[in-house]
């Protein structure tokens, strides 16, 4: 634990971490992070550039995807969506012809019917996340990166397409020329979040596993999150999404290659040069700086995901210790 | 078939007729309809006042009863809902601690979840109903008596109630005080009814054995709806929803002795008294009035219901007959 992270704290509190966080990839180093430092110690600002209104629901993949798994209720087999779940209501509306591309399950379906009832009474998306993690009983905070709506818009070969039509109707297909996350010019940071930062600053900051154009982008896109996270001055810790020069999950290595980039954490490194202090690669590739902390990053397990939690704090902890590095741009 | 219909029709087509409906008892007496007149010669206009947001979703239980049940999928020991429904979202929904007072079924949601994506894109409820009812197999055409948001508040003496407020989660047990549609008095016809009307105008209006006061009268009360029915000068028949003193289903009786009224067809007749031209009472009761039909009005299965529609049938075509009873208030 940070001495210089102050404040009134119970004597076996570890140190407090905040992870930006995309799905699949995000919320599995998220749990282990939770699972190492214990209850309330973690902060996870979650990617909402995915979010989409879906037959009338407000639906937020990435914040479910992280729910879901901090709440021990994800489907093991695919990382997201509902464990044990059943798709009765998704049934009726392919029988019936109805909009049905989009596969919610029963259990999921849930989940957006309240969120949708609190949000057409008007609640923000940041107290209706906190409100859901209360029913699932997760004690990690989850935040969306905005409680203004951000929708990440992929221009393609294919024209220009909402996030959701790219991403799953057309399972990644078109190749990517550009994107947008539109309205994030106009956001802005959530008041708790904000409070957050000031009451209760984390000890470290980890950009997680996800893809840093897809899902870590769109939050640092929100004006003033690069500038809040950055004044706190604790380490940046970000681990490369990349393994075997491929991604574990999901199009980054594919988007890279449309983007003219090289697949290699050389470009991750690159692509986070003006924010962080250390990048965590996987033991199998090369290292490419002093920055840079060689740990497994492929998380298969439980005991996968601890180890490289517990990568990701010494890293942190070590970078607090290395004044040099404080200086940023150690990249 | 009245000749003073008009029109290109096909050779076989019996009369048209528009039913003015609520619930269950009007659905049941609507499909007896349907049954006897064959295809495309019903249009059933609903009670929309019922109508409330639930978890985000738009709600229309009137209509939902009436499609169901023309659509022959309505679980037959309650009347309306589905047949053979599941309830795997709503169990999620009490296991989380979510709203679940107002029990909707896996089936009944898909409905829901295609009528809000709709509703959210602009489309009118009488183009979704049209659209929904194409979806179950429903010839009939089924209208909304207004695509104006219309809700009956109840004023009583545990307070004023939203509709479903009073009838689902209290059932009917506060004591009505008072009616009001809110939003009724700048409500619009649909274009769409008032065209068919013009167009395509029905032989025989008829008011089903729903509830006056909770489930017609909020029709009734569209501006313009009793002028233009009138103006067709087509006989207007409806059916008591009474039978022995008592209402089949629902809180007619009730509701009748908390306005002061006595619970008898002679009240059901008084409250359309300047609007109908015939009424049928249930075998069981006594007749008030020449321009009262008696016929057995309980409708327990298919053969009932059709019995009943062949009744309003010839009652109809026996008042289009007689010249005498075409200068209104027959009654």
């Amino acid at each position: 634990m940070s001495a210089s992270s102050g404040g009134a704290r119970s004597p076996h509190a570890g140190p407090r971490v905040l992870a930006l966080s995309g799905g699949v990839g995000g919320a599995k180093l998220s749990l282990g992070l939770q699972s190492v430092l214990g209850d309330e110690s973690l902060t996870v600002v979650v990617n909402t550039g995915d979010d989409f209104w879906h037959l009338g629901l407000r639906v937020c993949p990435d914040l479910d995807t992280t729910l879901y798994t901090l709440a021990g209720v994800a489907e093991p087999s695919q990382g997201w969506g509902r464990a044990q779940e059943t798709f009765s209501v998704l049934a009726e509306l392919e029988h019936r012809g109805f909009d049905s591309w989009f596969r919610l399950g029963d259990r999921d379906l849930a989940l957006h019917l309240e969120r949708t009832r609190r949000w057409r009474e008007g609640e923000s998306l940041t107290s209706i996340t906190a409100a859901l993690a209360c029913a699932y009983g997760v004690t990690s905070r989850i935040r969306p990166m905005s409680d203004t709506p951000i929708s990440t818009r992929v221009s393609t070969d294919q024209g220009v397409l909402d996030f959701q039509d790219y991403f799953v109707r057309r399972r990644c297909a078109p190749r990517v020329e550009r994107l947008d996350f539109v309205g994030a010019a106009s956001a802005q940071l959530s008041p708790e979040l904000v409070r957050e930062l000031q009451e209760s600053p984390p000890d470290l900051i980890v950009i997680c596993p996800s893809n840093p154009w897809l899902s870590v982008d769109p939050i640092l896109a929100v004006p003033g999150m690069r500038a809040q996270l950055r004044a706190l001055s604790v380490p940046i810790v970000a681990v490369s999404p990349l393994v075997d020069g491929r991604a574990v999950k999901g199009p980054t290595d594919k988007l890279m290659r449309e983007l003219g980039l090289t697949v290699n954490h050389a470009a991750i490194a690159a692509h986070y040069a003006d924010f962080i202090d250390g990048l965590i690669v996987d033991r199998e590739d090369s290292m490419i700086s002093s920055a840079v902390r060689v740990a497994p990053t492929l998380m298969r397990d439980a005991a996968d995901r601890e180890a490289l939690a517990r990568e990701v704090l010494a890293f942190g902890a070590q970078l607090r210790e290395d004044v040099s590095l404080r200086c940023k741009g150690g990249l």
